[in-house]
C-alpha cells in the first residue's frame, strides 16, 4: 500500500469525519488568497469534534511526516489556510461551542470554531465586550484570530486579539497538551506563551481552546463619516483627533475608489465625489457622547462633508457600507486581492499616496481602506489571475507596496499575517537576527516542520 | 592568572566604570526581595552607556561563561536582581535617557534606566498617558519593569507593561542586537518577540532600547476609599461594581492590618477600626465622571465609611497610603516580605481568608494589599530573617500559601515575577509541558545559560 494511502486509511480507522474523495479534497485548495495558478489540494480533511481527535491526528501526522493545516472558516487572506505541498487539512468548524461566559471572571472560554461575531453577541447580552472585531467577522472564527493574531477597526482603542487571551490549550507536533496562561487577568509566571502561540500562524501548535479577556460593554456609540478633498488633509484630521486628546475606538478610512465602489454595487447613501472618508467612532459611557461629539465636529472643520449615525440603522449603513468595501471591489474583475501594510501613523500620507502612484503605474485599479488610526492601510486591488500580463502587473505591484511600506519603518501585516504570500518579503521588514530566532523558536515547538509549513519564513 | 582576575581585566580593558572591590560589590548582593542567609556577591559590577557596551560584556561573559544579571534600581522583590552564583552585575542606572517622545505616533523610545514615574511625568505634559504604574514607580525602571511584565494598580483598566511595548533593542547572549517588532500600533509580521521577551526576566536577552504606546490622557479622575466589616463584603463590592458595567482604572485592597500599620508608621487619616477597604479609582473625560460617582455611591451603600477625594490632595493622601503599605511594614520588623498571588476573581475570598488563616497558623503577622479588581494580592509579612524559627515558619507559610492559590487555580506571579525565590515552585501551577518548553526556549536563545541563570525554573 502506497504511503498516502496507509495515512488515509489510519485517518479513517482512527476519525468519524475523514473527506478523501477529490472532488470533496478539492473544495480545500483555497482560502480566500490571491489563487496562485497550482492547485493545492489537502491528502485528506479531517473534521474534528474534541481535542482527543485533534491529537490522534497530530500523532498520525507526526508518524507520516505530513502537514497539518488548520482552517476554520477559510477566510485567510495570505494563504495561511493553504496546503502548499500537500497535508492533512483539520477543520475546525464543529468544534464551534461557546464553553463558558463567567460573568464574575469577566471571562470567555471557547472552542476554536466559534465565529467571533457570535461571541460578541452572546457576551453582549450580559453587558461584556469581546473587542476584536475582524471585517469578516460574522464567518471568520476565534481559532483563525488567534493564529493570525487579528485587529479590525476598533484596535485602535482596543488592541487585537492578542491582548485578550489569558490561558489556552494547544495541541504540540508530537500531540502532547501545552497550557499556555491561566484565568487571571494578569500574568508573570514564566514565559508569555500566550502571546508566542497568539500570530504564529498554526506552525508552532494547534490552538483546541481558549479562555479570553471580556471587558464592561460601552454604554453608547456613534459613528461619523467625514470626507475630505484631499487625502493629506484626511490624514491631517487623524492626527488632529489624536492631538484632541480624546480616544476613539476607531479612526478608519476609504479612498474615493473604495467608495465608489461600495456606492456602485451596495449603495448607502456615501458621497461619491470626495478624494476620501475617516469613519471615526467614538464610544463609552452615555453621559460622555455628546462632549466627544462636540470634538469631533470641532475637529472636523475642515471636512468637505459629514454624516453622523443618529440611531443605530444609521450606525450600521456607515459600517455596512465600510465592510463590505472588498466584496464590491470583487465585482469588478474575477478577484479582489487586499493586502494589509501599517507604517508609523507619521508616515500615512506617504504610505497611501505612494500606493496609488504604484498602482497607477502598473495600470492597476486600487481601492484603499484602513484602520488609519494604527497607521494601517489595506489596498484592495481587483485582478484577474487569469490574464496573465494583469496578474504579473499585479505582483511587480505587490512588491514595490512592500518596498515602500520597509522604507517608511513599516511591516507587512498589521493583522492578517504573513502566510504563503508574503513568506519571501518578510525579510524586507524583520531583522535576520529575529528571523533566524523565530526560525529556531520554530524548530523547537515543531522539530519535523509538520504545522502549517511554508508560512511566514 | 586566575580566571575570575583574567575577566576582571579584560572588562577593565574595555569598559570605563567597572567595579571590583569586595566592598563595592558587597553593595550588589542584594536585591528587594528576601535575604536568604547566602551572601551573593557579584564578581564585577560594570555601569553600561550605550548598547555596543553592552554587547561588549556579553561577549567578555560569553567568552568566559559567567552570568550576566541585569539591574535598574534593584527594586525587585524575587530576587530576579541576584547573583545566585556569582557573575556579572550589568548597571543600567546611567542608561537612563527618553530618546524620543513621539506625539503623532503616540510613542515614547526610552533606554532602560527611565525610571517609570519619570517617564509618566514627561508624556503627561503633552497630555499623554503611559499606564502601567508599579507601586514603586518613583524608582523603579523601564527596563526592571520590562523584564518582570509589571503591572501595578491600573491594570485592571490598562493592562500590563507588556500591553505598551511596540519595538525593542534586545542584546542576545552572543552579543548580537534583535530588534522585536516595529513602531507600529499593531504588528502580525512574524512571532510576537516582543511579549517573549517582556516578562522573561533578562533569562533570554537584554532589553537595551524600548519604544511603548501611549494614549491620551484622561481627562480627570477621582478615588474612593469604602471601608467594610468583613472581607466577604468587600469582594463582593468588587463583583458588584463589575456587575454595574462602569470601567474603573483600579479597584484595590487594603485589609485591617495595613490600614492600621500605615495609619501607625505614616498617618493619613484612614479609618483602623473597619475590616478591609477597596480603593476604587475612576478617570476618564470630565464630563463623564459625575456619573461614575454617582454608580460607585450606589454599589458602596454597604460600605460601613466611604472617603472620596474632592481634589489632588485628597486623591494623593489615598494613595499615598496605599503605597507606604510596605514601607509600614518593614517598620514592624527587620524586613518585609511582600508577595504576588493571583486567583481568578470569584476565588478572591477563598485566597484571603485563606492567607489570613495560613500565617495564624504560622503565627505571622500579614499586612494584605492587592490589586483586587485583577484577583491579584500582596500578602505583605515582616519578619526577622536573623530568627531562625520565624524564618522558617515563614518558608512553611509561603509555601502552604503557593498551594493554595494553585488550588483556587491561580498563579503565583501576577507582575513582580518567579526570579530566584519561587522558581522551586512555579511548577506548582505551570504545566510540565509548558515548562519543558519554556526552558527549550531558553537553551535556544541562552546555551551556555549566562543570561540570568537560576530563575524562573
Amino acid at each position: 500500500m502506497l504511503t498516502k494511502n496507509k495515512l488515509i486509511s489510519e485517518l479513517k480507522n482512527n476519525l468519524p469525519d475523514v473527506l478523501e474523495t477529490i472532488e470533496e479534497r478539492y473544495a480545500y485548495s483555497q482560502d480566500a488568497s490571491v489563487p496562485t495558478g497550482r492547485v493545492e489540494i489537502p491528502d485528506a480533511v479531517v473534521f474534528v469534534e474534541n481535542i482527543e481527535q485533534v491529537q490522534k491526528v497530530l500523532k498520525i501526522a507526526n508518524k507520516y511526516r505530513v502537514p497539518v493545516i488548520c482552517r476554520g472558516a477559510g477566510t485567510n487572506v495570505v494563504g495561511a489556510c493553504r496546503c502548499v505541498h500537500g497535508g492533512i487539512i483539520l477543520n475546525f468548524s464543529k468544534m464551534n461551542k461557546i464553553i463558558e461566559i463567567n460573568p464574575v471572571n469577566m471571562t470567555a472560554t471557547v472552542q476554536p470554531g466559534v465565529v467571533v461575531g457570535n461571541l460578541q453577541k452572546e457576551v453582549e447580552k450580559i453587558g461584556l465586550f469581546y473587542p476584536p472585531d475582524p471585517s469578516n467577522l460574522a464567518v471568520s472564527t476565534i481559532g483563525g484570530s488567534i493564529a493570525q493574531n487579528s485587529g479590525g477597526a476598533k484596535s485602535f482603542k482596543y488592541g487585537t486579539t492578542k491582548d485578550y487571551i489569558l490561558d489556552m490549550k494547544v495541541v504540540l507536533a508530537d500531540g502532547s497538551i501545552l497550557k499556555t496562561g491561566s484565568n487571571t487577568i494578569k500574568n508573570a509566571t514564566g514565559y508569555n506563551l500566550n502571546t508566542l502561540f497568539a500570530g504564529s500562524e498554526g506552525t508552532l501548535g494547534i490552538v483546541v481552546e481558549a479562555t479570553v479577556k471580556l471587558i464592561p460593554k460601552p454604554q453608547s456609540r456613534k459613528v461619523f463619516m467625514a470626507y475630505f478633498d484631499s487625502v493629506s488633509e484626511t490624514v491631517a484630521a487623524v492626527n488632529s483627533v489624536i492631538e484632541h486628546r480624546i480616544f476613539p475606538a476607531t479612526i478608519d478610512f476609504m479612498d474615493k475608489n473604495a467608495i465608489q465602489t461600495v456606492e456602485k454595487y451596495y449603495p448607502a447613501n456615501l458621497l461619491t465625489d470626495k478624494e476620501a472618508a475617516l469613519i471615526i467612532e467614538v464610544d463609552g459611557l452615555e453621559c460622555s457622547m455628546s462632549y466627544m461629539e462636540d470634538v469631533i465636529l470641532k475637529v472636523l472643520t475642515n471636512a468637505s462633508a459629514l454624516q453622523v449615525s443618529h440611531n443605530e440603522d444609521e450606525y450600521n449603513r456607515i459600517w455596512t457600507a465600510r465592510r463590505s468595501s472588498m466584496a464590491s471591489c470583487a465585482k469588478i474583475k474575477p478577484f479582489v486581492t487586499t493586502d494589509d501594510v501599517i507604517v508609523p501613523r507619521e508616515k500615512l500620507t506617504q504610505l497611501v499616496l505612494g500606493i496609488r502612484e504604484i498602482c497607477q503605474k502598473f495600470n492597476l485599479e486600487v481601492c484603499m481602506v484602513g484602520h488609519v488610526g494604527d497607521g494601517s492601510v489595506h489596498p484592495q486591488i481587483p485582478i484577474d489571475y487569469n490574464d496573465e500580463d494583469e496578474y504579473s502587473r499585479y505582483k511587480s505591484a505587490k512588491s514595490e507596496i512592500y518596498e515602500l511600506t520597509a522604507s517608511l519603518g513599516g511591516i507587512l501585516s498589521g493583522e492578517h499575517g504573513i502566510g504563503a504570500e508574503k513568506r519571501d518579503n518578510i525579510g524586507l521588514v524583520v531583522n535576520s537576527v529575529a528571523l533566524d530566532y523565530m526560525r529556531k523558536i520554530k524548530k523547537t515547538f515543531d522539530p519535523n516542520n509538520i504545522l502549517n509549513p511554508f508560512k511566514i519564513f
